[in-house]
């Protein structure tokens, strides 16, 4: 097993370029397939969300709604051990997601012209957690944790049905634990269907947000199309590690292999400016992957990923930067130096003991974040993803008069003559002439 | 002349609902034609682009790029009355986006874990300024003063060319102004083609922003497909003014109809809670529009705009929410006891002396904002448009091991044992056992 290596030096822009793109998402055949899914609960609500998991997931769903009665009986199911990781996870996501809020300040831009900015919640949002085999109450936390400290007055989830048309218990001890109460056993494009456009039991949401599958991904795009806001389109989920000679080998593969367990189009990229690293971290990466529940994901992740040597730590993060990785591991002797040299990521973490499992659970940070490249313009989930920021401002007499001029000469340049009016009949009106 | 009135107490929820929808966004033969465009420029580059600008606008454009000897011809052009409203326009739009940024700060979430987040210039960005016959320099300082300030490194302007291949004297000194050198005769859906795949004249850049036709927004939505962010989908222009029986009657007709003159599609809403208002606004609108340069618009779209007459302001404010209009005019007697009723806008503007004409031009706030009910979850562009915030973390060996019960729980409730072992092979190595 192991990875492609290669050396920075002699690979030319093209080659680089090919090796930091990841799967495109433009598809619109996938697009029209969830038209159909979209019209169809549109035309008929909850019957047609029922018949696509029926067809889809192949689980009978009679109730969509999960009753008060299958939380009580989760709560029961989930040790306390559980719970109380997934409360100390809640109360660090809180913490940080508290701090990233805007503050009203009033700013005097010249006199009487005041302008300021406000943020409000989205009123209504609509999270996505997949699920089916796996169990994701850690991304419960993540999407919901900020919803409810941006004030969102409707948060709905969405959770794909197990076999038996369950949502796992943990999934529910967690959205408990994040204040959720309206959760849906819906998953696929069905579900995003339903948030987007309502149906009798899914309450029409102002914005989506989660990770998914391609044909979920597809769904929130046709939703944003119908004016539902997304949070960003998520694909596979990525690690690249940068590493000096001091880094420790042991933690740098346990960190390229649980990236790539998560599926087999994860992708692990190692960057090092230390061949002995690249050579051992490489030998390591077999015996680490061997006994894992996941190995097979892992060790198809890992054909697909590789190492880079590269001459220098600047080329080194000139590399990490035009990868844009989704998490960016910084395994350098001194990690705090090199900040300010990355440009785009999507969470970074700095040195021996910050493995992105911390990120992944319970430092705090979100673990909601752009993919396949799209660090470059996109931020992860936070805070902002729940907020609208409304500009606000108010001109006194005098400060309309200073700035007279200046708007009536821009209407005048703009030819927009009812624009200069709008002006002068409160010019004309005042009580200062 | 003149608007629909409407009592609110007499209109049902789905009546509200329908006057409250504006044009829906998803086309996907709109999109069908963009993609022809973009697989052209994609594979013939400039060349393509010019046909398609030749088809569409009838224009031959043989050098896609501005050259110095434009701009500095420009500046002869423009009158110092122009250019000195413009340079003040432009003051006041940096003023206010500099107090847009985040702060560094690193917050200590438990003992040994620190987060913080900072934020990073998107590289490259492309705005499109629309044209054509008119000229909007103020577009120009709205989407590239920020941009200045973000310190996006490349900043690509593209404008549709005149009917003789030019570009306005005022937008180039606009440019100028804002800093932009990388100007573009080039408008519609190649425009946009062009600054996502790249050709021989234009960059491909990370993310397009700016308003422009239906065929322009659909680009941008395929633009997005593809991986490139965009701002907003941006839609007509339009107002909601809010008037008590405090307002001035002719302040009122001017800012109504100052947003009709934008084009037979724009929508100006009148909510009051005086019928007094509502008569004297409406008598007023004819003669306030009658001498216009653009009365046609003008008269069109208040033909299909309307008045809604209101029980109370707490109901007008909540009417003004359901809207979620891109702009809000509140001429109330006391507007900032109401600023906290207001939960879905673009800009809001407060009292007697605040036309939406300051905000259009130079109080500082930005005008691109959202239209047809996106309020209710998108921001206008600000600062935060061109930027990425980044999430770092830093944990120290106490911090780790102090979190690893609550990683290593996680962990095995989701079945991630690599997630599991990444903590625990840290454990083992580390200096403190």
């Amino acid at each position: 097993m192991g990875m492609k290596s290669y050396r920075l030096h002699d690979l030319s822009p093209d080659r680089i370029g090919e090796l930091c793109t990841r799967n495109p998402i433009e598809d619109l055949t996938l697009l029209e397939t969830c038209r159909a899914i979209f019209d169809a609960v549109e035309a008929r609500g909850d019957e047609a969300v029922r018949e696509y998991t029926f067809h889809f997931d192949g689980v009978q769903t009679p109730v969509l709604g999960v009753a008060p009665e299958e939380f009580a009986e989760a709560g029961m199911q989930v040790s306390e051990d559980s719970a109380r990781a997934l409360r100390r996870a809640e109360a660090n996501i809180r913490t940080f997601h508290q701090t990233q809020g805007i503050s009203r300040e009033v700013h005097e831009i010249e006199p009487g012209i005041r302008c300021w900015r406000e943020s409000r919640p989205i009123a209504s949002v609509g999270l996505y957690v997949p699920g089916g085999t796996a169990v994701l109450p850690s991304t419960v936390l993540m999407l919901g944790v900020p919803a409810r400290i941006a004030g969102c007055s409707e948060v709905t989830l969405c959770v794909p049905p197990r076999p038996d048309g369950s949502v796992a218990a943990e999934v529910l001890v967690a959205a408990e634990i994040a204040g959720i109460s309206d959760v849906l056993r819906i998953g696929g494009a069905q579900a995003i269907a339903a948030m987007c456009v309502g149906t009798e039991t899914v309450s029409r949401v102002d914005k989506i947000l989660g990770p998914g599958s391609r044909i979920v991904q597809s769904a929130k795009l046709l939703a944003s199309l119908r004016g539902t806001a997304i949070d960003m389109v998520a694909g596979p989920s990525e690690v690249l590690v940068v590493a000096d000679e001091t880094a420790v080998p042991e933690f740098v593969a346990s960190d390229l292999v649980a990236q790539a367990e998560h599926g087999s189009d994860s992708q692990a990229v190692l960057v090092s400016t230390s061949e002995s690293i690249l050579t051992e971290v490489g030998s390591l990466l077999e015996s680490t992957t061997r006994d894992l529940p996941r190995r097979r994901f892992a060790a198809d992740a890992l054909e697909q990923s590789f190492s880079v040597l590269a001459p220098s730590l600047e080329d080194a993060l000139r590399f990490a930067n035009t990868y844009a990785p989704e998490h960016l591991i910084l395994h350098l002797q001194d990690p705090q130096q090199w900040v300010r040299n990355v440009d785009s990521a999507g969470s970074v973490f700095l040195g021996p003991w910050s493995p992105e499992v911390a990120g992944d659970y319970a430092s705090g940070t979100n673990h909601t974040l752009p993919t396949s490249g799209l660090a470059k313009s996109f931020s992860g989930v936070s805070l902002d993803s729940y907020l609208k920021k409304i500009t606000f401002q108010e001109l006194s007499e005098e400060g309309l008069r200073a700035l007279a001029p200046t708007l009536e000469t821009l209407a005048k340049l703009e030819e927009l003559e009812g624009h200069r009016r709008a002006v002068e009949v409160r010019l004309d009106r005042g009580s200062m002439e």
